[in-house]
């Protein structure tokens, strides 16, 4: 599993963007003693530049702080620190220049900032999807001639989502969906919601959720055709609620087909479904990209998001709808898969590719 | 507003079945002071024949317990002691039997308890959106030969949805529905869910639930054709989910139409939405059936439960649908509206109707 | 109960300083409709000067928000506008300065700021413990030569626990005290804590809290002795915590008397403790400054909050205790009585006194 | 560290008693994999015997459920199977002849059912605090000529309390204690408290519970001489409270001792505990009894449970108190170190003794 880096002969470096925040801890964590990756360099605001980022972090992942990361120095989030990795975690305001200023640098920036998202030529990823985009890399440094690159992460409900929907799209061909999420208080970062707001009421708003949810679906299922991905032409409805649960995105999805499709037919499909052998070989990769529960009340967040490390997708309720074909719930880990876990999962992929050889 | 009863002369006599349950103590509370109505008896369960109510149940709403119903000793299901309407807040178990009995012996009885909802030849009855099918009354005598009745109240999201979906089909004509449902714990009675299996979790399964979502607002939307209730035709598909919200459910709902609908005229619909005379002169009559927030946020469950007093629907976040006509959400009062306040509306109607003269 | 007010032949106009907060809501709430005072001025942040309160506030309260008052523009906080008295739900930061002002202007302050609680010259008040303390106001006048005056109100938590202990600190002499507080999270204010801190947890630290608590209580409880009030003399440790409750404060409490106390004694006390008539005559006064519930496990916040529309102090569980005299627990509604509520009745023994003649 | 098993040669055969509980679910999960204990059996109520575990039990631990345990079947309670050690996670219904019947068949009971717990002859233990009190085996055997033995853990939250105050007794020794628990949900089991009773809300009512906590605490820090434990002479009074956390008890503390003591004085204590190396020796001992956060806004349950692999008792906020001499704060896992963890260690602890030599 670990041949990529024997040939490399030691560890890639790479660099955390925006590490003391809700996203970055999670990379800390994540990538402590990731067989690949090596963390030299975090960064932060400019306020707590120089100080180590044990004593600055208010650390909220389980303790301990990785022994190694705790020592590091933060930097200005445009100090690479030789780094070719740069994760960024970063809030949408501002990521673009940072991100750029890195690409252009010949730093690789797997990015969750959002910034970059639906640029024509930054491949959109979910590895066990369309790890076929990251054809577009080409295109991008064929265009804006960096020595690096940017590759973006979906948001984290709709990675959740197409994990799902994902083998059903390609087995029977998605026509419309609708999908409502009740959605965790950790997607929204720290401080995120008041508990005055949210404490036992549900907030019918997550500002440009939906928007997000409909675009991303439809690129991450798109086909790429030379070096343009264009979207899958479904229609997709999406009703986003913040919901009083801390970790894991539920959702509930109608989806009708180009093909007349039973419960029966997709359980078998996304019981079936298989990653193929690269994308399994990677260290973060589950072993299955969707795990179907037969039980009639699941998945339910809090109980089923550790499940496969929190890397999948967890459908439950398959059942016939009478407006379109079929209901199904999915259940994910949005700080895990929809967050860091899905993020390092990518970059693996990069080395799995021959990107840093 | 009280010419009814100044034709009576006095109040009428009424029975709570149930009177210790949540459902039971929302008519204790509801029914102390009404105009129309006098609480003369209140039922339990065998094991506490006798007790007065005050000191056996269990009070759950704000205090005080109302005086006069606190020191009415509890009677057995079956004993109407001489009241002419029942409100029934039995549990579906057993309430069937009971509540026939009753019928039989001259008592109108205004039943949650779901034993009869889809009798044919039962009323089901949301006062602002089909009074008329009280015509099935006629009906239900002749087949039944009772000196008495049963009328039936939808399940409390049914209520919600079909409260706000009426002037719009009406206008409009629903074509396809789906709607899910986040649902407070209170609608699951005492003891309901539990802490342990609800807290900071969404659970996607209410048993039997999303049938009754999808039957009773096609019967409520429903054609009076002689004594026959024929369904409307559309598609509905329901997604119910149990929330960790006290008190207030709240739906995303997605419809479409026979003729195309924007949103503008959705909100237009819904603005003008107005009571006729007759159900506006009943005493618990919200002043509107629906009232519009056109806060980007709202409606809130715990925020918006309690306006009109808690007795219509709050509709928000009108908006165009991908995939069907428009999107809305829809938050309701489950233990008002949905609960005590509809079945007591009901009865207003009934009187207002001439039944008791 | 009016009296005073015909005497002055018409309402007495007053301003509400900070009124879009989540306590000056509450003021707005509470003051609609009373019968001594009327709102002519509302205040609020330098932002939003000019624009009416009803379209600026994001009314938390049930709606709808009073509309004499939503019509309100929003003046810069020394603007009294001609009213004679100020209820201040100014932030601890800056209210000083501004409260000084209006007291200078001849505007009579009761302050929630807490700015001025600790000032010497300053009388801290709960009407029903310790209206003598507000002979201090000649001291203040002599000293600070202002035309108005500032009174202040004690903490959330505070109120409720010397609600509770005052009549047996009358009665047997409190000698030590241990007292731990649950608080809600409507007691941080807006945005307060965040979700993701609170959610399923408990945070054992409010900031400053337990020095409130433990000042203000000798404070109160202490003897007016010409122009000096001299703290009580027993000792008091408060344990302060933040827990996912939303309103309401529970307080668990031990104390040890200087006379031997049994749980009898205490409950005779406190089942005996009655308002004075003057208290008692004012229009927000509730009933009796405590109400003990015998239920083994009463009282509980959200269950209990509302009695005497949320003004007394709820004692249940009055046990003995193995290291002082008794136990017992206090709920109390921190914005109502510990708020607003508390401010209101405050100012109308003001009127009362005659402090407006 | 296996020194012990090496000398045995094999694992060590176990029962789970009541395996299907939340409880038993802790210990299914903890001793899958165990070094030195291998799970034979598994017992439930009657309504299940013979169906395999996996297919019985409604998991609540994170999947999967141990492969090995899913497949055996449930047996009847008094069925040991071969077991040389019983992990009793019944209820306190019953419990009591079941374990006698095992112990008199030569099995060794570690039970947290409560039967026995303040039986003079059954040892009541925390490893780390008192295992001396293992000597009343000699006289139970005595006495009730067992073959096996029956050996008590003490309640969930008095095991956190002993745990982190058990330095400072034998510093110091304790005098007087307040102690005010605010608890977790999974401390009750399943169902367990109602969502509809305790969100948002505190229970201030645990039944038993304040009992427990003061005469366990007596009775682990009470002194062996000859065959009898006397309880520690200290006066504790106990609140007990439930929150909505779903795990991890939260004790705020105040303490007195003979010895006048600072909170330095308790904080070099605390930090200077040291486990001996007998138990540190043994598999599942935290490296440290106690743990103490220098944050001032710590420990909480959510975030600091899991340190030491839940273990431990997490200490915080140690200051000087007004009434006794100091304050802290203690967090401990109950499903964790309060229960099957706890159980575990003793279990180890009396391997280590030589009692299955």
């Amino acid at each position: 599993m670990t041949s990529k880096i024997d040939i490399l002969g030691e560890k890639i470096p790479v660099v955390i963007l925006g590490a003391t925040g809700t996203t970055g801890q999670q990379f800390v964590r994540r990538l402590d003693g990731h067989p690949w990756f090596e963390v030299v360099a975090v960064t932060a605001g400019d306020d707590v530049q120089g100080r180590s980022y044990g004593e600055t972090v208010r650390w909220r992942e389980p303790p301990p702080i990785p022994e190694q990361i705790a020592s590091l120095p933060l930097r200005r989030p445009d100090q690479a620190a030789g780094a070719r990795i740069a994760f960024s975690a970063l809030d949408a305001n501002g990521a673009g220049p940072v991100e750029e200023a890195l690409a252009r640098a010949g730093v690789v920036v797997v990015s969750h900032s959002g910034a970059h998202r639906l640029d024509p030529d930054v491949p959109l990823i979910i590895p066990e999807v369309n790890a076929d985009h990251l054809a577009l890399l080409e295109r991008q440094r064929r265009e804006r001639k960096w020595a690096g690159a940017i590759i973006a992460n979906p948001s984290c409900s709709t990675t959740g989502l197409v994990l799902a929907v994902s083998p059903l799209h390609r087995a029977f061909g998605i026509e419309r969906m609708v999908v409502t999420t009740m959605q965790a208080v950790s997607g929204a970062g720290s401080p995120g919601v008041s508990a005055l707001d949210l404490m036992g009421n549900v907030i019918p708003l997550i500002p440009g959720e939906e928007e997000k949810i409909e675009t991303e679906t439809r690129r991450l299922l798109g086909q790429l055709q030379g070096a343009v991905v264009t979207e899958a032409a479904f229609a997709i409805s999406a009703h986003a609620h913040r919901v009083p649960v801390l970790d894991g995105h539920l959702l509930a999805v109608s989806v009708g087909f180009r093909r007349r499709t039973t419960p029966d037919d997709a359980l078998a499909v996304l019981e079936g479904a298989r990653l193929t052998s690269d994308i399994s070989a990677l260290p973060s990769s589950p072993p299955r990209p969707v795990v179907v529960d037969p039980r009639p009340d699941r998945p339910q967040p809090r109980l089923d998001l550790d499940r496969e490390r929190g890397m999948t997708a967890i459908v439950g309720r398959i059942r016939s709808c009478p407006v379109l074909d079929i209901r199904l719930v999915v259940a994910t880990h949005n700080r895990v898969r929809g967050s860091a876990g899905g993020g390092i999962l990518t970059a693996e992929l990069l080395v799995a590719r021959g990107l840093f050889r």
